[in-house]
């Protein structure tokens, strides 16, 4: 069965989507595109052989539209997640499911009362392969009962438009969701430190940050944010338990000896470090989707990931160790299941 | 555009590429397949929701049938992929391209008449992510030009069936052809030596044989083929040039350190080490007959292949240096286009 | 010239060390050897045909004693060291200086009003090549101004004699030497935070702590304490600055290659992770004292360094973050010299 | 007790010697000095406290010489370790034992006919840790019954002196000699490949050479020899057995990442790279013959790599496999001892 996908939202990540859905992913064709921007969204619905739909509402109300792929812009996600979920449609939403835990709440309210899982967020670290063998070793119990993690996330560089919150709501918000997954634990604590502020940032900018996490359990994660690195685009995450330590798989690259040195290159951005586990994500929910419910992060890891990062936003501009307020976790979603 | 394939050849590589058409590559339908074994081809025709042919010439004369796929045993390789190329149908055909030089030529000279590139060999060393980044490497003149190569072969185990010449025929085969691609040049002689048998090895195999290579330009290739290391399935290669030198990447593996000692895993088999390639071999091939002539491996890297095996395997038995016989190479195939 | 050293304790580490100024380090000769068991004493003695003095008193009153090493008591040091400064001796004493902040005050300025460098704090990290090389990069501006750097310090095990704010003074007081050293900065803050318990410590030990060090420039330091990691020993230093990061090496092994795993071992101990760089302090020291001024860490070093132990301290047992109170640096140790 | 020595030869190598055995080696101390350029005898001799002594024989006569440094010319060796065998007294020679194989196997009679072992060869690489470590493993059975080992041995240029014997008897040589004690094995044939040549090297030199090794119990070896590779000076040594493999561990040196790549330094030179491992030969040589026997490479080990390096460089001369027409080995070299 091929799962027929209409797109909200032609900017830069809708189009590449529309595209992996299109060239990369078997068992799905775009079928249908909405966007403010209806020149936008002719040009991307236009290399998929998909029509135009005015509005986000008509499209999920298309007869053939199977599955909704939220790609608009963040403060919208919520209204259009509802709207899916009303229409008993699968929708997979970008980060963030809502820019705010009341809106995420709500969808996580709609899902409950709809039976059955339809959301799934666009969290794609767990797609990733070494973070998926690091969760096999812990899981196993190689390194024995978690205590810490040693985190860092590094971008070469960010436009002007990029804030201080952001670190957390655009940055941190991958780790925190990867590791609430690998460590099946919850974050219920966090501080953010403040170094000295890298002359490569733009005046308003902190950066870098380090965020400390504590979870429920009392792991520590300490996690460097880092968004002017210059060097390249570096993901690294070492987990340290009772009886040893794994770590992140560094991207497989050629060595070159030469001029005195040996060296090695490091990947230049995100699309380039994490361009199969976006694949994979997208093959894993259309794999799903048309047999069932979704596998991936849930409407509740969407919310926590949010309620998360705001704790992380008020640690940083406040200067304090912030509590995270969540609710407690539906049974709905207990377990791996959902 | 969908590329509708038909499959000759319903045993275990067959299988795993309708497969691979079916679930992983996009643009491609298997429709129908045929195989000596009419309940085999039944069952692996079902999967892809394809029909079954009662030959491999009646396959090929299916109006529906765009282009073939041949994964039957080797021998009969040559004869389904002439009948390909006199349908003027593009023919992904397995190593070998066939078993015989002289086989191997008609091929050729039957794509020529037929005055466009309808074949392609299955080498997916070419498509392997390690390899690509190592032959930009070298394109760039990083290491200077070339001087030797260093490559090792190594399987965890072999069955009894194995025998001494498969170590160059079915294993150096890949080795030979990557590194004619990688070093832009021929290879024009060949020894082999025979170290001590391993005491893991069936007691009519030769093994581990390093098998020496001279290129037309001077290249001196160091090929350790060991089909029963024991400890994994381990592909090694560094190039050696005037100024530096490039090593092929190990695959990423997450390290674990624990009970004083740090590790990593090691791949166990061909399919978990080249899992990549394979289906970058296909989606780029179903891509480009899509639209045109397949970019990879030739009706006349086939035959270098083969001519280049017989050579490794006369060298074996007899113990001296084998001057390789290949015919001039036909300005059809010149050029990286074919 | 010879350096004739006189050593005030015999225990395992003043054994060692007259070990090694006999068998390993050339142009020192051990001529005494005092220690409140005289038995043992006699038997250091005997291995570098030594005699026995009574007290550290007379042993520092010696006529035929160039230079005083002090390997006792934690306790008794500042008494010694004291003693050695106002005879004119060079001292070399073993962490820490003096258990005691005011205790490393009158030191210093002991020293200052002898008008020359006689101590040296034994602080060995800074003659390992590792952090040498580091220190070299730092200094050479690869990375830029450095941000942050983040460290692991992890034995396999301790005894039931080492308690909680051990982890301060007795293992992360290498590396807030060595920081202060490679960064030439000043550390001003500290925090410390409490995973949750190892399983494996025993039930008074707070085990692992992670340490935040802020300096006086900004940078921030975490440094991860695990004294019951089981798996081994192991250095872990990396300084992240504005344009690039720089890593302590690992140390190097053979790497094995057998049952599906690549290996290599970490060390077990100190010792073996060290051996080296005690052997180029002692005879970096005795190079030294033959000719002018230990150039070593200086009294102002061990002041510097129980001040802030003192204060980690603090923040462990208050779970505060704790100011560190140091007193102005006296221009008698400014600059790389002093 | 101290043990005395008598250095003839004042060169690079005598002089670098003597300042070891003075500065860095504990036990030992140079006494006396020899040079046909009695200048720079005088000016070696002074950096140690030591006389000049007119001839080699005076040398070996003197009655405070406890044992012989012979770091002259090579052809001159061999009279020079047999008078001082002739005189009774250790001698520790650089390599070669001598340039001629029978010479040597005087020297082999003559301290057999002096009963016990006087001769050491300065075959450093066996103090080398990796070596040794790789040893450690070998002999632990952990990566089974040896059956091939790769090597390479690059530096970055060549003077025009070098000639391409060379490549064997001042290169290769110290691989043939390490070899020779990792697997405990005899090499009994040779064959050299010649790759295309560099256009580093000047007109007269074959480089980079491939030799082949078999040894009496069927291991094979493949060395690459590369004295004009630019980059570095480079050793690699991968055993590859019935079961696994071991490599050589690089140099510890800290990784840079920054400008997009992670880079690492090579050694640019021996010196650099095996320094420690000529530390650790003489102090072992040192305290050897302070009380016995020296343990390290033999006369036989010399007289070995002077026979295996004539045979290697006829086969390169010859472009033939040259079988290594090799004494048997003396009951007195027998066993680990000698």
């Amino acid at each position: 069965m091929t799962v027929r996908v209409g797109v909200i939202g032609a900017g830069m990540i809708g189009r590449d989507h529309v595209r992996r859905l299109t060239d990369v992913v078997t068992g799905a064709e775009v079928v249908a595109v909405t966007d403010l921007d209806a020149a936008r969204a002719g040009e991307v619905a236009a290399t998929a052989g998909a029509r135009v739909v005015p509005t986000a509402a008509d499209l999920i109300g298309q007869s053939d539209v199977d599955a909704v792929l939220v790609a608009s812009w963040g403060p919208t996600h919520a209204e259009h997640v509802l709207a899916a979920v009303a229409a008993g449609k699968p929708v997979f939403c970008e980060k963030p499911l809502a820019t705010d835990a009341e809106d995420c709440l709500r969808i996580v309210e709609a899902e409950i009362a709809a039976g059955r899982r339809l959301v799934q967020v666009g969290f794609m670290r767990r797609y990733d392969s070494g973070y998926r063998e690091l969760k096999k070793i812990l899981d196993a119990g190689e390194i024995g009962a978690p205590l810490m993690v040693h985190c860092a996330h590094r971008n070469a560089s960010v436009p002007e438009s990029y804030h201080s919150g952001m670190a957390a709501q655009d940055t941190a918000v991958h780790e925190i969701d990867v590791l609430r997954w690998l460590l099946d634990d919850e974050i219920v604590g966090v501080q953010v430190l403040t170094p000295r502020r890298t002359r490569h940032a733009h005046a308003a900018l902190r950066d870098p940050q380090i965020m400390l996490f504590e979870t429920a359990s009392g792991i520590r994660i300490d996690l460097e944010v880092f968004v002017n690195c210059r060097y390249g685009y570096d993901i690294q995450c070492e987990a340290v338990g009772e009886k040893g330590l794994a770590r992140l798989p560094e991207p497989a690259r050629a060595a070159v000896r030469t001029a005195g040195v040996t060296r090695t290159g490091v990947p230049q951005d995100w699309r380039e470090r994490f361009v199969t586990a976006f694949d994979v994500e997208f093959q894993e929910w259309v794999d799903a989707v048309a047999v069932g419910e979704p596998p991936g992060p849930s409407a509740w890891d969407g919310y926590a990931a949010t309620v998360i990062t705001d704790a992380t936003v008020e640690a940083l501009e406040s200067g304090r160790i912030v509590s995270v307020g969540m609710k407690d976790r539906p049974a709905f979603y207990a377990g791996g299941a959902r």
